[in-house]
């Protein structure tokens, strides 16, 4: 068994500096001070190609790791990838949208906690993510905290816990302990070819919709952003009282894509439930269904990556490709 | 002991019509539906004032609001607002601010369910916000499934669930039970004469970081918004690599406040914590620390409703006004 540890940096490659955790080790110095033997059964091997606080990945990154994963894939039985906590669900769901078919478990984890504190919760995360890479079944899935999550399911909840990932509108896929993988939920495993299909346009902006808000928010980011997520309230809806955003919307939607997301956590957005919500429909909104914002953005810069077309894209967000978006019954 | 109720609209008073559901009953016809008698040792009276689904309010829909709460402060023991849930934690959130030293409970409800519908949440909520607002405290609160959370600090965290308010990084204030009270967490309450203070600036926007976001964004929204909410990642911080957001804050954040909140639900921004956070605050950014996405936004237009001077928004944004942060350690 061959298991191939990717590391991008992180918290769980932080060490503490002046100026606060900087990511610092790299994956073989992880593995040490986790304490993990390479051979133990597993042959365990690691390739160092970013070493970068999470916040600091960008699209460009994504397709880095893609590529390094895609290249590796025939070599290795499973794949971890470590990468900081912040933007950790945007990987994975930029991942799996880039990567698809792989025949392999390949495990996203990081730590909330640097490696090299006493309570660090890299250890942990690090075993998580070895037993169901490899023990589990092909996917990209997110390990933390003893869970394994879809790639495309998984947010970032809290900034401080431990806890700190949920599988949002999706099921955990299991759950580890003392190295034995209990599975919860055996999500679909796409048979076929690996596909390693990097295009993405990063030209994407993400506006959260708050009372009072101008409508001319949407002509003045018109030039340099080729899609809008919106953020609407609960299960989606667009305001057109006193500030009438429908109107602006209905303008740019025609040009551009602009999906609609929820700012709840749970639930998703459902855009036939309310008439505010049945206009955002009529002016052009393509709903984002109960996929995570993190999905949906990545989602979004692949659809363009693709297509300009905003009929096209529509057809690309509603469709499911990765586990992403439960398909309106 | 009199209770008024204020009604403004919103799911709990809303009818089935053929282009979804859609705010039409008063407060009188709701009290009517949910079996609540006016004369029940309560005596309670209503007042609507608004009727609309609460994608629709505005912020000068608050000012009507607390202004009806304010005339009626001296003649009532107790306000419940009824409310639609899509902004009832923004309405919680603007009045806390606008009306201080409440000497009377004000509670705030709505339903998931119109109150039309068999299985409503509508009577249940209306019940547990009359329980408080004749036997709770003074204060601004909102009352939903039983829960008491503090109106600063809630927020709605499910689309579609019953349970759909979370009182974020903040204990739940009481839960009420075959109208009993059970009191959890029992905030300070301020003393003094009540203050209406309605003076709003809504000209703020909220822009969520995500990976690849253009410095761009900064400039072209720049003319028309007095103030700006950067949701960041986690324990918060901003990118300054290959695209610099970094530079683009510090040339806006100078001349009109920049306050960063955490795209996680819960734990709040701590920017001493990472480089990149360390680097944010020097860029002159404003820490949201465990404020409501919500109480962020409109503590902002309140503040620059006061003000435009950096500074001055500054020292608001941090002090607690109205339980809304626990002020740093």
């Amino acid at each position: 068994m061959r298991i191939l540890i990717i590391g991008t940096g992180g918290t769980i490659a932080s060490a503490r500096t002046e100026k606060g955790y900087k990511a610092a080790l790299s994956a073989d110095e992880i593995l040490e001070v986790a304490g993990i033997k390479k051979r133990n059964g597993l042959i365990i091997e690691t390739e160092d190609i970013l070493n970068l606080d999470s916040t600091l990945i960008q699209p460009e990154d994504w397709v880095t790791i893609g590529e390094a994963v895609f290249r590796n894939l025939s070599d290795y039985d499973g794949i971890v990838i470590t990468h900081g906590t912040d933007t950790l669900a945007y990987t994975s769901s930029a991942l799996s949208f880039m990567l698809r078919n792989v025949p392999i478990p390949v495990v996203l984890t990081g730590s909330m906690l640097p490696i090299t504190e006493p309570k660090s919760d890299a250890p942990r995360n690090l075993r998580t993510a070895l037993t169901f890479a490899s023990k589990g079944f092909p996917g990209i899935y997110v390990a933390f905290m003893d869970k394994i999550m879809l790639g495309t399911r998984v947010s970032k909840v809290h900034s401080l816990g431990l806890n700190a990932f949920q599988s949002i509108n999706y099921p955990d896929i299991a759950y580890v302990k003392g190295g034995e993988l209990k599975v919860l939920h055996r999500p679909e495993v796409p048979q076929g070819e690996v596909i390693f299909d990097p295009l993405l346009d990063p030209n994407v902006v993400h506006i959260r919709l708050t009372p009072g808000l101008s409508p001319e928010v949407f002509s003045s980011i018109g030039e340099w952003s080729h899609g809008i997520v919106l953020e609407g309230y609960g299960a989606g809806g667009i305001p057109y009282r006193k500030r009438n955003l429908l109107k602006a919307v209905e303008r740019v939607a025609g040009e551009k894509p602009v999906v609609m997301t929820t700012q709840a956590v749970y639930g998703g957005v459902d855009l036939t439930r309310y008439e505010v919500g049945r206009r955002a429909l009529e002016a052009g909104i393509i709903p984002a269904g109960d996929m995570t914002k993190e999905a949906t953005l990545t989602k979004l810069m692949w659809a363009l990556g693709h297509t300009a077309d905003v009929a096209e894209v529509r057809e690309i967000m509603e469709r499911n490709i990765a586990g992403e978006i439960t398909p309106r019954g």
